[in-house]
């Protein structure tokens, strides 16, 4: 089942189901997938999804076989009578199904445990084509599966058949799938992770100046990854030890810091700028209320929740600048933004004036308009920052909130 | 071209882009169109994913076109040299590429539109296989390819190639591609939508409750889809004329409404319940605040991007209640709620009390919960709703938020 060190492996990530071809769900799963596969090293080079039926399994799983080394597939594991991903891999290899002892313990204690009978259905669950491995599921019922497939004048093809709820199918290609293709790579069996966050300049900016740095055979990799408008770069070593991985990331994130230092914010799959905002905070003993204007409020929900913090006070959302100056029977626009302040007993308020209305059925991007960003200080200096900024609707109100918290990460440094 | 009215057509949905095989982006155009392709009567048997390579686009669209009837690709139609998909396709049925004039024309109309020199490059955007037909694109330079695919012993496939860009993709299937296909299937070219909102249930009491009405046989169909625990009911008419088909969509509408009268809250794709609220307001001459407690503020965002309305005063959110007495120096907590009505003059205060703490890199469901929400009317009467909820931390707040505005829509009515 090993293949030599040098040559590139392929992989075909297979999603099943009807909720996914019918388009009732989204199939968010192969694309974590494809990320974490391709971290290892591993091209991917097709994406298929197909409904539960047995022939069009069989069909999917064949021709993914016979094209790809490594094929991952989520979902069909369950123990009703679409779940099909065990009977299409029997016939995939032409071999039977048979009980797997470990498995029916597994699925038995997962029923114990929560105190339930076990249906007669679930011991479906432990049936296994003859001659395949198990993958270890921690969290449910359904095992995974670990086949090869013979082919013809070339190494065997290794399908991975994984549950397709993300948090169990996550866990175990973590876990057991992403060693054993690792082990495949020949590229030592730890693997490690890091992932850094940017904010402030686009995806292909950041690609020019990282240059070699995101080459796909470079070691260890770099991966770019952008969600509304901040950008994650993902680090993966794999070696043969946790600290031989560790020391290659160490080095590779210097190179990174050297290369773009001043988008940087933190570290962390969900680390947010309101995170090393109210990291820095709390290290100076002050506080922060939001007041956002116009047609959003997104600064008020991811502020609001960071959990308890005594950095975050909370936050007011109005459509005009003229409503916050009625609300507080303020004499001017300044008053009513320094009462804010007290009122919340904050040492800092950011202000966002204002959010544009968007159209939320069309997908056309938005002229660029100007939004005006004011700090107010524990000194109580207020320190305007204004944005022209325009784009797609669906992530335009999220950049106009992460640009102001970018403003006071400025002033808080 | 034409197929027998009775056969049951079957469709292969194509993602071409290397950003889509690595995971940098999630594919949404798939689950889009096997939405509009399903609604059509037409079974979406496979998704394919392929990346910017040509062997491998040729080798997918030559599967996709033997194994169904009709295959809707997006992607590869740009200027550049990733952009494979005329190539691809010309490869598929082994004839040349051809310059098609009226594609050149409009190509050269786009830039002359942007007072922009057309670069060399774009005129391969011209390039047409020999034999097949263009789908026009109203709103970018990349038109579309309506290719037949002969096959032995069954009527051809109809391949149909648009651009990635989804805003120009979804615009060019519904114009051209749908009638296309309406016309293939024999039901009427002609295609009318409806889209009613439900909040309330679940998806599955709701597929128990309508029965027959979302079979996939049934005229007009009845297409079911859920998105952050609010429900869209679709109905799709076809017919010879518009006429006949709101006709229809109106009788199935009366039927929906008879089964499921109590979580009905609006029409339209983009409707939700803060629009129902707005509506209701205004024929009141009524309005609104909102106040967030604990670790969210969903409504807050929601209201704000209303738009222009006198029946939304603002938000306000607060970690605790024992914050909402001190910031306004209130005597106890009712108090500080009345005090907040009268702060944003509004006649409502809707207040939930209090989002639960999630743990954001988690994808284990959260706990029941207790979650107290308030109305408070025009009459000054405090109206207390309690709720019991725990679930996905992904869509737990918005599923209280969108509780809190179901306790208001009630007393509203």
């Amino acid at each position: 089942m090993t293949t030599p060190h040098c040559r590139q492996l392929t992989c075909e990530v297979i999603s099943i189901g009807d909720e996914m071809t019918t388009g009732a769900r989204l199939d968010t799963n192969a694309q974590w997938l494809s990320q974490r596969v391709g971290e290892l090293g591993v091209t991917v080079k097709f994406h298929s999804t197909v409904g539960d039926t047995l022939a069009d399994n069989v069909d999917v799983f064949r021709i993914a076989a016979a094209r790809a080394d490594i094929v991952v597939a989520t979902g069909g594991l369950g123990p009703t009578r679409d779940d099909l991903t065990r009977e299409a891999l029997a016939a995939v290899v032409d071999r039977p199904l048979e009980m797997r002892e470990s498995a029916m313990k597994h699925i038995e204690s997962m029923f114990a445990r929560r105190q339930r009978p076990m249906p007669e259905r679930n011991s479906v669950q432990a049936m296994f084509p003859v001659g395949s491995d198990e993958v270890f599921n921690p969290q449910g019922t359904a095992p995974g599966i670990d086949l090869a497939v013979d082919r013809t004048g070339k190494p065997a093809s290794r399908i991975f058949a994984l549950p397709g709820v993300p948090a169990e199918m996550k866990r175990m290609f973590d876990e057991t799938v992403a060693p054993r293709i690792a082990a495949m790579s020949g590229g030592g069996s730890r693997i490690r992770h890091a992932v850094m966050k940017f904010f402030g300049t686009g995806e292909s900016d950041m690609e020019q100046r990282l240059g070699e740095m995101i080459s796909r055979d470079r070691e260890p990799r770099v991966g770019i990854t952008v969600s509304g408008a901040t950008i994650s770069l993902r680090i993966t070593a794999t070696a043969d030890t946790d600290e031989t991985c560790d020391a290659m990331i160490a080095q590779t994130r210097q190179e990174i810091l050297r290369l773009v230092p001043e988008f940087y914010f933190g570290d962390g799959e969900s680390f947010e700028q309101q995170h090393a905002i109210e990291a820095r905070l709390r290290a100076r003993d002050e506080s922060l209320a939001v007041i956002e204007l116009g047609r959003a409020a997104v600064l008020g929900d991811w502020f609001a929740s960071l959990g308890d913090s005594p950095a975050y006070r909370g936050g007011l959302s109005l459509a005009t600048r003229n409503d916050l100056v009625q609300m507080f029977a303020a004499s001017d626009f300044s008053d009513a933004v320094d009462q804010v302040r007290t009122k919340f007993g904050s040492s800092w308020v950011l202000l966002v004036d204002a959010y544009p209305a968007l159209d939320v059925a069309s997908d056309t991007p938005l002229p660029a308009a100007d939004v005006k960003i004011l700090a107010i200080g524990p000194d109580g200096k207020k320190q305007p920052f204004e944005l022209t900024i325009g784009g797609h609707p669906d992530i335009l109100h999220a950049r106009i909130g992460k640009s102001a918290m970018a403003w006071l990460r400025e002033l808080l440094n």
